[in-house]
């Protein structure tokens, strides 16, 4: 298990991000929810949802429309997505916990108001259903997390007149840290395909152990960060200077004893 | 708005179960839902699935296998009922509530154990994925009413080693009202096709206004009651005799002042 900051005036909580290919493998998912459990303390799991809503959405006949990459959302694609995201996946998970004794919940953002969002503005592209969360219900969260649940969160918010939309789960997970730490010292973290920030981007074990904002502008500086990595660790930092303690970065094997992963901290 | 049965050491506490076409057709479903929102005090909606789970199942390929009027769960199907109850009409009805500025949180049985049951026992047929409600989690319920939120259930429970279970929605709403009748004074509503008990089966409103144990016996020993209508009035009156206070059954109108409808009492 990574090392717990300890602070005598408020708990620590961890916010878990999962997403890609550990929604998808059965395996992957199986493994990581054992490393979950094992986590002391109160804790948040926030899930996207992989390829299964386009999966679904195609057997259902919706044309899933992408612009450079991004879904459009529109009305059929968000029921497919809440569909998917909210009840099929979502619910599997909390039933996979509870099957291992970790009581948990699962919450989208209309649950309990619990993740407002406003809808993006339509500038070049009309992307849809999609918003951008403005205010989380920290109150109603840590009344769950006093009573020893687990939140288990979609990437699904909601704005203040009930309209559904799909969210970027990353910014779900960061928008949760970033107001929990109000009431907790928060640590967040990402769990995807690479073990880390990677110094060398064609050898996957050359994971940066430790990255402060000098040193991420160092490295920025020096071209050694590639343009991908960038928007990613972009959020990361802004998470740090918003008031999470710590963030990191790495695999499915992030929560397991000594596995390999970037520390960012500010 | 009915009667409500005031007391002085107990709150009221009504659920009201919703289905079929109630739930299929918007414009019931948003007529419903507004009168639902103007009840008082606390309150917990319990929806069924219609016939939407076996529309989106014919879509992703999948045959839905009914012996004898009743459906066979496996565990295809169960995916699909997890996506469709849980997912797409749980989460829709919650953010239409929070549209109505009515705070809502939707539920499944695995969320916060709240309604653990046991799969059915194999006798002649086996109906695969299918459970009946052995515990409520009412500490859990108590806690979100005191907050004024209400739960909203699709009829889905969990076994206690978490495996998702597809069950009876009538059943879903008697087992919580009875359970919660430990710590209110329990009101069910059950709101269906028709406006209530009919004296004349071919008169839809030739409504019993009120019936009890003894006037119960009566009518069945005189023929007056069909045989549709015994199971569902058998679940009634096992609801009274088993702590709930009134059961009224009605169509999508039962929540309007002055709807007709049929009081069961002890």
């Amino acid at each position: 298990m990574l090392e717990i900051v300890h602070n005598p005036a408020k708990d620590v909580l961890n916010v878990i991000k999962i997403g890609g290919k550990l929604i998808e493998n059965k395996e992957l998912l199986d493994s990581f929810l054992t490393d979950f459990v094992q986590l002391k303390g109160p804790k948040i799991l926030v899930h996207g949802g992989g390829n299964k809503a386009t999966e679904v959405a195609g057997k259902l006949g919706f044309k899933t429309r992408m612009i450079d990459g991004r879904r459009i959302t529109d009305k059929d694609s968000m029921e497919v997505i809440t569909m998917v995201y909210a009840g099929l996946l979502n619910k599997s998970i909390v039933a996979k916990l509870q099957g291992h004794k970790q009581n948990a919940i699962g919450l989208c953002g209309a649950d309990a108001n619990v993740l407002i969002s406003r809808k993006r503005e339509v500038k070049d592209i009309d992307y849809g259903l999609v918003g951008d969360v403005v205010q989380v219900n920290t109150e109603f969260i840590k009344s769950i997390l006093k009573q020893e649940i687990v939140p288990v969160f979609s990437a699904i918010s909601s704005t203040d007149d009930g309209v559904l939309l799909n969210t970027n789960g990353d910014s779900v997970a960061s928008e949760i840290a970033i107001a929990m730490s109000n009431i907790y010292i928060t640590q967040l973290f990402y769990c995807s395909e690479k073990k880390g920030v990677l110094k060398n981007i064609h050898d996957d074990d050359s994971v940066i152990a430790e990255l402060n904002s000098d040193k991420y502008q160092q490295l920025k500086a020096s071209k050694v960060l590639t343009d991908g990595m960038l928007p990613k660790l972009h959020n990361c930092f802004e998470a740090i200077n918003r008031g999470v303690s710590t963030v990191y970065l790495g695999d499915a094997e992030l929560l397991k004893k000594g596995a390999k992963h970037t520390k960012i901290v500010n």
